[in-house]
C-alpha cells in the first residue's frame, strides 16, 4: 500500500486568521495536484504561533474554529490536517483536526503542554490524555502535537494504540543548534518505538521568535529520510510504502553562523513585513553593530526600503564617518549626515544653572545618545519606517547602552548576539561580498561618546566578558561556577554585578530576534526590584 | 484549650534574604513576647514574592533552605511557620515550614499553583497533592497556600484529615474590590468545611504588584473576627479557645478610592526604597495627572525627596505654568523651569534638510515630548533620582503618549489608572489637604503639544472611552457585546483600533502599578505582530 504524505512548512502571521486560511486552502490544492493522500500543517496554523493572550478571545476563538470549518467545507480528494485553538466542553486545547470529505473526521488534543522558557500553554489550554488515530487507505496513522514527541511515552503511547505512521505538527523555535537537539531527542525515541514519523514545523518571524522549518520524516529506525530546508516555506510531498518511507531529497543543515545570520534575516523581513512598515532606518556610526544591522537590513528587505543616518558629534572619529559612508555605498542604501552638536548644545545650555558644579559625567554621554534617538524617531515618525536599534546581547546585559537613546528603536536584530558573534556574522557577511570595510572589524569597539573611549575602559574584554555572560544568563551558573572555569575573579564580579543592576533597562528595550536557548524576552522574567546579589562573596 | 496564634503581615523585599531573615527573627521575638504559641508568615517570606525566574537558580534556592535552617536553630518556646521555596527529590516546591526546638518539624507543600494573570507558578513549582498536619496543645493544625484555598475541595480535604484550624499563607496582590472578593470566596467555603481559619497575607509594592495585607481571622462559620489593616506592617496575636477565635480588632475595608490611593502611594515608596533612589524627579505640566503623580510622590517619599520639573514650549499656556507652580508650592517640593525652545528649535534646524516638504503632522509633537524626556533623564541621571512617568491607562491603552518622550521614566504610577479614576483620586487628595488648584480638575485636558489641542480632538470622551476600554482589555469583550451595552459604533471602534495599534510602545512602557484586575504588565501578553482587529466590522 503506498500513501503520499505531503508535509507543508509554511509562514503563518499570528492572528490573521484570513490569510492564513487561504495560504492554507492553497497548499491543499497544490498538494492535491501533487496526488498527495493527506497533507499536514504546523500547530495553531490557523492563529500562528503563538498567539499568546489573545487565546482568552472567545471572538479570536470563534473565527479560528469557523475558519476550520470553512477550510473543511472546500476538502474533498484529500485529508488535511490542521492546528487550531478550540473549545470542548468548555476548556480550551491546543488542537490538530483531520479534515477529509467536507468535514473534520478526526480531532486530537495535545497532551503535553510546555511551560517553561518561552512557553506558556498552560496558562491556557487543558491538557487531553487520550491519543488519535485515523485511516487512510488502511494504514492507522497517530496525530501529535509538538512537546508531546519531546516526552518520554507519548510516541509508544501511541505505538501502543496500533498507529503505523505518527504525525506530529510543530511550532518549535529556533535557537542555535537547536535542530541538531531537536532531531537527535525525536529520532532517539524513534528507535525503540520503532515507528515512522512525520514532523511539520511552521517557518517565520514573529516578534521575538523565528521558526526555522527544517521539516522531516524519520523512518522506523529514527534515520531521517527527507528534511525540507531551513527559514523556507516548502511543500513537499513523502512517499510510503508499507509504511516505508522513501528517501527523498535531505536538505543539509546550515552551519551555525549561517543559520544565525539567515534567523536574523528572516526576523527583520517577517517584523517589518508583519507591523507594516515601508521599510527601515538605522543610525550607522561606523562601528562594527549597526555595520552588520545595515547588512541585515538590505539583505532582509532591499537596498531601497533601507535608510541609514550618520550623527556625528565632537567624540566622532573621521574615520567613523568614512568606514559608514563606505558600509552604506557598499550596500547602496540612502544615507544622510545631522551632525549632533546644535542640540547637545541646546540641552547643555539648559541644563547648565542645574549642573552647575557638577562633575561631568555618563549623563552628557547619555544626553549624546539620546540626541541620536530624537533624530531617528522623528525621521521614523515621519516617513512610517521602523528605526532597527543596533546594540548587541553582550551590551543589553551589562546595560552599556542609553535607554532612550541607542535603546530606541521598534527592533533590535542584535538584541541576542553576544560581541563575540557580531563579528563572526560580520566575517560571513563579508564572506558573501564586501560591505564591511576591514577597519570596521579591526578597530577596537568605541561608544565615541567621551574622548578616546573604548569599551574595554569600562568591561571586561569581550572575550573574556561574552562567556561569562552565557554561564551566568543561559545556564544560571552561580560565581563560584563560572570562577571554576578560570574566569578571575574581578571580571565575573564586574560581569555578574552590572547584568543584576541593569534589569530595569532590559525591561524597556525593544524587542529583539531570539537565537540562543535564553533571550531578554518571555523567556527570562526577573524582577527589577530584588535583592540578588550573584557576585562572588568569597 | 487555649491556642495563641500570631499573624505576621510584613512587607519582605524579593531577594533579599538576609534582610526578610532578619524581619522574621525579630517578628518571631515578638511574637513570642506577646506569648503566642504558634506564628504564622506569609507566602516565599524567605524570598520575597515573587521571586520569578531566580528560582530557577540552584545558589537562590540553596540560600533560601540555609535561611530556614538559620532560622530554624534560633527558634524555641514557639512555633513559626514561614514560606519559602525548596527541593524535594530534585523537583521545587512552593513551601510551608514549621519550625520549633531548633528544627524543622513538619513541611507542606504547595497543591494548587495559579498559572493565570500575573502567576507563572506551574513554571518554576511542582505541584503537591498531600496535606500536612501538625499539633500545637493538642490541637491539629493543617497547612496551607494561597490559591489552595480559592480552589474547591482543599479546605474540606485538610477537614476530612482532621484540621481543627487552618493557617494559610498568602501572597495574594491587591486591585480594586480583590479584598471583598478574597473573604467573600474563601468565608464561603468555610460555612460548609466548619473549620476556622487563619489567613496572613503580605504587605507592600513589587514591581508592578501591590500587597494589601487585611490578614484574618475567621470562624467556622466563615465569619470575620479579626482583621489587620491594609497596607500596614502588623504582627497581631489572636486567641482561640477549643478551637475557637476570640474576636479582637476589625480593621475596616478602605472605600475603593482611598484603597487605590494607598496602593499608589505603598507602590511608589516602595519602587523607591527597594531600588536604592536618593528620591523622584517629574515632569510638572498644570495637568491633572502630573499633579496627582506629585502628590503620591510627595506622600510616598516626603517633599525634601521630591524635585518637580517645568518645561514649557511654545504651546503651553501661562495658566499651566501658574498651576504647576501652585502644586509645586502647596506640597513644599523643590521646581526648576527649563523651558524646551532651544532644544526643539534645534532640532528643527537639523532636521529640514530631511523634513523639507513635508507636512506637520505628530512627528513635531513627538520632538517636544522628547526634548523633555531628555532633561528629566539627564537630571535622573545626575541626581540618581527615579524619574516618574505620569502617563494613564487611558493613554497607555489608546497609544496617546510618546516613547521615549513622555512615557520616559522607571516607574509609571498611574498605569493602571483609568483618566476619570485619576480625577476621582485627585478629588479625594484634595479632600485631606487642597494641593491640586480646581482649575487643573475642571480644565479639559490637553498635551498641550499644539496650538488649542484637546484630547478629545483625537480621543472620544473619557467618560465614554475608559469604560469601552475596560471592557475591551480587562474583559476581553469583542466590539457587538461592547457596542450591545449602549455605545456608539464610532467610538468603540475608534477605542479598539487604537488598543490594538499599539502594543509596540506598550511593550517599552515602564513597568507601572498594578491596581485593576488587568494591568498592561505580567498579566496582558499579547503579540506585536498581529492580525487581530477586534473593531465591529458588521
Amino acid at each position: 500500500m503506498t500513501i503520499k504524505i505531503a508535509l507543508a512548512q509554511f509562514n503563518f502571521t499570528v492572528a490573521d486568521i484570513a490569510a492564513n486560511t487561504a495560504k492554507i486552502i492553497a497548499a491543499v490544492e497544490q498538494a492535491k495536484q501533487l496526488q498527495a493522500d493527506v497533507v499536514v500543517f504546523s500547530e495553531l496554523c490557523i492563529t500562528g504561533y503563538p498567539p499568546e493572550d489573545l487565546l482568552f478571545r472567545n471572538d479570536f476563538i470563534r473565527q479560528a474554529e469557523q475558519a476550520v470549518l470553512d477550510i473543511a467545507a472546500g476538502i474533498e480528494g484529500i485529508h488535511a490536517v490542521i492546528g487550531y485553538p478550540g473549545y470542548r466542553d468548555g476548556l480550551l486545547y491546543n488542537s490538530a483536526a483531520v479534515l477529509a470529505d467536507g468535514r473534520i473526521i478526526a480531532e486530537y488534543h495535545k497532551n503535553a503542554l510546555p511551560n517553561y522558557g518561552v512557553f506558556d500553554e498552560q496558562r491556557y489550554f487543558s491538557a487531553a490524555t487520550q491519543t488519535t488515530l485515523f485511516s487512510i487507505k488502511n494504514t492507522r496513522l497517530a496525530l501529535t502535537i509538538c512537546e508531546d514527541i519531546w516526552q518520554p511515552g507519548i510516541i509508544e503511547k501511541n505505538r501502543q494504540a496500533g498507529a503505523e505512521i505518527i504525525l506530529t505538527l510543530n511550532a518549535s523555535p529556533f535557537h542555535a543548534g537547536k535542530v541538531h537537539q531537536r532531531e537527535e531527542i525525536i529520532c532517539g525515541q524513534l528507535q525503540s518505538a520503532k515507528t515512522p514519523l512525520v514532523y511539520v514545523n511552521q517557518i517565520g518571524g514573529q516578534d521575538e521568535l523565528i521558526f526555522d522549518g527544517a521539516s522531516f520524516v524519520a523512518d522506523r529506525n529514527g534515520e531521517i529520510v527527507f528534511r525540507a530546508a531551513e527559514f523556507e516555506e516548502q511543500l513537499s510531498v513523502v512517499e510510503f510504502i508499507d509504511c516505508q518511507p522513501i528517501a527523498g531529497q535531505i536538505a543539509a543543515h546550515y552551519q551555525p553562523v549561517i543559520s544565525e545570520y539567515k534567523a536574523l534575516v528572516l526576523g527583520v523581513r517577517d517584523y517589518v513585513r508583519k507591523n507594516g512598515f515601508q521599510g527601515a532606518i538605522l543610525g550607522l556610526s561606523g562601528g562594527i553593530d549597526s555595520a552588520l544591522v545595515l547588512a541585515l537590513a538590505v539583505d532582509a528587505l532591499g537596498a531601497d526600503k533601507v535608510e541609514a543616518v550618520l550623527m556625528p558629534s565632537r567624540y566622532t572619529l573621521d574615520m567613523s564617518i568614512e568606514d559608514a559612508c563606505l558600509e552604506a555605498d557598499a550596500l547602496g542604501v540612502k544615507w544622510h549626515i545631522i551632525p549632533i552638536e546644535p542640540a547637545v548644545e541646546a540641552f547643555s545650555r539648559m541644563l547648565t544653572p542645574l549642573f552647575a558644579g557638577s562633575r561631568q559625567d555618563t549623563t552628557e554621554e547619555n544626553i549624546q545618545a539620546r540626541c541620536r534617538g530624537v533624530v531617528l524617531m522623528a525621521l521614523s515618525n515621519k516617513q512610517g519606517k521602523l528605526l532597527l536599534t543596533t546594540g548587541n546581547k553582550s551590551e543589553m546585559s551589562v546595560g552599556y547602552a542609553t535607554l532612550y537613546g541607542d535603546m530606541a528603536g521598534g527592533f533590535a536584530p542584535l538584541k541576542d548576539v553576544y560581541k563575540l558573534l557580531v563579528y563572526r556574522l560580520a566575517e560571513y557577511r563579508n564572506s558573501l561580498s564586501p560591505v564591511i570595510p576591514p577597519r570596521v572589524i579591526g578597530r577596537p569597539p568605541s561608544a565615541e561618546l567621551a574622548p578616546d573611549q573604548k569599551d574595554e575602559d569600562s568591561l571586561p574584554p569581550y572575550a573574556v566578558l561574552d562567556p561569562i555572560l552565557a554561564l551566568y544568563i543561559e545556564q544560571d551558573l552561580p560565581a563560584d561556577e563560572i570562577l571554576a572555569r578560570g574566569y578571575r575573579l574581578e571580571d565575573v564580579n564586574r560581569a555578574i554585578t552590572l547584568v543584576d543592576r541593569n534589569e530595569y533597562k532590559r525591561r524597556q528595550s525593544p524587542p529583539g530576534i531570539r537565537i540562543t536557548p535564553k533571550a531578554f524576552g518571555r523567556d527570562r522574567r526577573y524582577p527589577i526590584s530584588s535583592g540578588y546579589r550573584g557576585i562572588y562573596k568569597g
